[in-house]
């Protein structure tokens, strides 16, 4: 596999690099007295100099060497002391979508936290806009100095059958997919009761990708740690970011997978683990960070890699390990490690000035050997992305929402019906299948916000008129007005849900307007909104507005009643058919346990 | 990079193997009850089974989960109780030459010692008859269950313009072999001058092997650990087996080299820095183990890999450890870490069951999962190789060595006569540049057996009548009458040394009629020979054959007095124009510290 994510591949420049290392030519850059953190030996190494040309390190000064003799009159030359060198953080395994922006914004967002390396898995506008969608999101990342490795999405969707989505991915799409220049591996098979059923898509999906000679990364939840958990491993799939406890992951390392320690915005699995992994003395070498999902917020008020490796600095890791799990372990699963990784000689310039290996605050950041990042701020612009239409124009639900597309005809008389509800729990994503009684009025289902049971709906935004939509309930939310987001796991279809049928509307419509995004509606006014233009799932604005848009929201959600942590998130997966029990997609209720669908009247 | 060192590839069987795992289809082989060595998580895991099928591992039964449901009434079922499961064992870099036999033959010797896997350079070869010799080596190997990756030899001429080989490799021929399926890397890129001074054949064959997407191992032996190190590895050559000390081991780490640790038959490096490295605790992922050069009796007496790694435990390092550096570090770092180096699923079953972690004894070794060798013995045979005409005919001397036809010829009147003279210390490969003084009869220059000044004569066997030759003197072998050879690094001319010019022209006549080899002659009689007819390199013999002849040269030695260890090696490198400090080729006398050729006669 040879990707390049340089500025020179090594073949058109090693010249140069033994020359500068010689002194016989200028270096670009040199960074001078640095502690230089050798991930490949585990150690600091006191007063390092760093010489840096054609985007590569070629000189380094250990010891009592100095890089004096690399220095020209044109080198930049950069005064390290008291500071940390470390090559670049890379994130092994991120959604961009979840900030709500492009890669290119998200590389303004995380590159001033050190980061210089990303393997996204576009997998939300996989869902949305197909692989053209998937290939925009690509084209968008070329733009800026980050290293954005690209991981296709292999499930879309996400569960065959149960709703419709704007796309699907083929195994002929992933083998397409595999020719791209920066394609490193194959996005999360989130599908594994398809790989252990022998399901021929899937199972293909996974062989294009290996024939590609490039690695599967896994999505392995089941508590399955024997047969299946060998058998998924042994399909080919390589890695995983889903293991809620230590036995977990020490299942999947001594089976040979490569463990992405997660710390997301919402899952927050390294306390759940990490302690245990250190006290263990297990070889760490196959684990990596990541995030998944980072909310704009997270971005904006905490950070990316840095706020990871703090969190692992602070659950007792040694901070050089867990620089490895940032650099070295994730280069080296990815096939990438003769390029990335570490601060070596012939390896690109990604080079992150550390404060300390507490704090990790990126003081300087170097990609390819430019400064792209000083004192928390990046040293580059990216002009907004000129999207294609066809990523523009997603809102397509063929009808204009008015209050009476929101009726629940029933043929039933006054009184009231026993319906299939979604009952949440809080800071869950569990959505259990509870029955309620619901009011009956005029030939219609009705919301009873007296006991906080309100109408949700799911409408098709993909197929214009010919989509379809379906109605359904839900318990635990605690809201007055309405709440409609585009934002809806996984195929992102309209979700709106409220007490009340006018509220309801004018949120779908304010959505349909704008795009996509969220909206929070009550008594006629709309309260706050997110537009996300893009897709229904990005925003075209900083991740700074983003995140006031979005604080905005949750303040909204406060205001009409309801406390819960992460509202936002917890509606988001009402229709997310692989997680149980119970599930609203635009083709109806589906019972996640048994992937059939429900009636919504009980009995 | 892809490469096919397995039954199937994985895309191939893993529907199979995820049926296997599940209990839906027998494996062809369960291990049963192994204490398993986990080189990924650095763990002995007690108890374990292991499925196999389609050559690869299906299921790993952990704690007290068993493989029973893999078994089907045609699974091999081997009970491994009190035996330990380790991968198996890989040698990063070796010379399959030195042991005076082809690969296959070399595949009968090592494989019941636990070895699974070489990485060769048919250096000699490659001197001898070229990439199309290299080419019959990778065709040899392919008829054995060992996995012979191949590195294609990338200094041939060692060291250009001193001497005639039988070929030469160019960057072209680099690229060229860079698409057969067998090459992995590139071999060890011995020219490090050149790499330093920009040489554009040796910087474009490495630059061709980057391309190729393939590692670049490495030789360096200069004590330059700064910009000459940095500058070597700026330019893409990433491993290097030549370190004589800890601080250089650890320069090359930090420098992010992998290191190859040897322990060949002449090379004894570990004792010089493992304890040290061991003390140091610094991370050895990148540390490899490799023998380079074994004499066919270290392979008879001692073993292969299982000697290094007694060596390792014996030295005080972990066995987990030394394990790790013998299977997984090695495959990562040629890039098959996704096919061999960890018994985990969906690896290749190359494994070994070892009846302790000291000794290493291999009770059992399978290779893609089929038994290959057992207590010790293989258990599978080979026809010797029909090797092509071009490598069993390169005795091409364009000659019959007659005495006169050792007659050194010198415009002096009868006396003495000052001439420059290697001086061989023993057990060192420096020969140092001295002057002495010699006999001058009848208008010849003459050997002085008096005070141990042997003539030496190097012939080009290459290109036949339009070959030449040359003369020099030695002092320190101590030998009364003559030894010639062919294996005479790294033009591998023929190299004739003795005391008097009859033996001489009889053991060179010995060689030139038996297709090369090794010959000990005194007072007109051949007292040991050791025929080497496949590029005079090469036995068709068995290696234990071999080991015998070998060892009757050697008491030959003794015999005609000279009592130095290694005396064929030694000798065997007079000829090395890249070793310090004067060496005789069949051009004449060069200067190893000046590159220059230097007249006979001395002032």
């Amino acid at each position: 596999m040879i990707n390049r994510f340089c500025r020179m591949p090594l073949w058109e420049c090693n010249e140069d690099l033994v020359r500068v290392a010689q002194g016989e030519k200028p270096a670009d850059l040199v960074i001078r007295h640095a502690n230089l953190v050798s991930v490949t030996t585990h150690e600091i190494l006191p007063d390092t100099d760093i010489a840096v040309a054609c985007g590569r390190v070629a000189y380094l000064g250990l010891g009592e060497h100095t890089a004096e003799h690399c220095i020209g009159p044109d080198t930049l030359v950069v005064d390290a002391s008291g500071l940390y060198a470390a090559p670049g953080l890379m994130d092994s395994h991120i959604h961009v979508e979840s900030a709500m922006i492009g890669v290119a914004e998200y590389a303004r967002a995380v590159v001033p936290h050190g980061t210089t390396g990303i393997f996204c898995d576009p997998h939300e506008v996989g869902n949305v806009a197909g692989m053209p969608g998937v290939r925009a999101m690509f084209e968008d990342a070329r733009r800026v100095p980050l290293k954005a490795m690209m991981t296709p999405p292999s499930c879309v969707p996400a569960v065959t059958g149960v709703e419709d989505t704007g796309a699907e991915v083929t195994a002929a799409d992933i083998a397409d997919s595999m020719t791209w220049d920066n394609v490193v591996a194959l996005g999360e098979m989130m599908n594994f009761p398809g790989i252990l059923a022998g399901e021929q898509n899937t199972l293909d999906e996974v062989r294009e990708t290996l024939r590609a000679d490039r690695v599967i990364t896994g999505h392995f939840p089941s508590p399955d740690r024997d047969r299946g958990l060998s058998a998924y491993v042994a399909s080919g799939i390589s890695s995983c970011h889903e293991s809620g406890s230590f036995d977990e992951v020490l299942a999947k390392l001594r089976m040979g997978m490569w463990v992405q320690l997660r710390q997301g915005s919402a899952w927050l699995n390294l306390p759940g683990y990490l302690p245990q992994l250190v006290a263990s003395g297990v070889d760490t070498r196959h684990c990596l960070l990541c995030s998944d999902d980072n909310h704009p917020h997270t971005l904006v008020d905490e950070g990316h890699m840095d706020r990871i490796l703090r969190e692992c600095v602070h659950l007792g890791l040694d901070p050089v390990t867990a620089l490895q799990m940032a650099t070295i372990n994730c280069a080296e699963y990815f096939g990438l490690g003769n390029d990335m990784g570490s601060v070596t000689p012939g390896k690109c310039a990604d080079i992150v000035l550390l404060d300390d290996l507490e704090g990790f605050f990126a003081r300087k950041v170097f990609i390819d050997g430019e400064l792209v990042a000083e004192d928390g701020r990046a040293c580059f612009e990216v002009e907004p992305y000129a999207w294609p239409d066809f990523m523009t124009h997603t809102m397509n639900l063929g009808l204009t929402p008015t209050p009476e597309t929101f009726r629940i005809p029933v043929d039933l008389p006054d009184g009231t019906a026993r319906v299939r509800s979604m009952a949440i729990e809080p800071g869950d994503t569990i959505t259990r299948n509870a029955v309620v009684e619901v009011p009956v009025a005029g030939g219609a289902l009705q919301a009873d916000p007296a006991h906080d049971v309100l109408k949700v709906a799911v409408f098709d935004r993909h197929h214009g008129a010919a989509g379809t939509h379906a109605f359904g309930f839900v318990t635990g939310f605690g809201i007055h007005g309405a709440l409609a987001q585009t934002v809806s796991h996984d195929a992102h279809n309209l979700l709106v849900m409220g007490d009340n049928d006018e509220d309801m509307a004018l949120a779908a419509r304010t959505l349909a307007e704008c795009g996509g995004g969220e909206v929070a509606v009550a008594d006629g006014k709309v309260l706050a909104l997110v537009e996300l233009p893009v897709c229904g799932l990005m925003s075209t604005e900083r991740v700074e507005v983003v995140a006031e848009k979005v604080a905005a929201a949750r303040r909204a959600w406060e205001q009409m009643g309801c406390t819960m942590p992460s509202p936002f998130m917890t509606m988001g997966v009402m229709s997310l058919a692989c997680v149980p029990e119970l599930r609203l997609t635009n083709r109806g209720y589906v019972n996640c346990l048994t992937f059939e669908m429900e009636p919504l009247l009980a009995e």
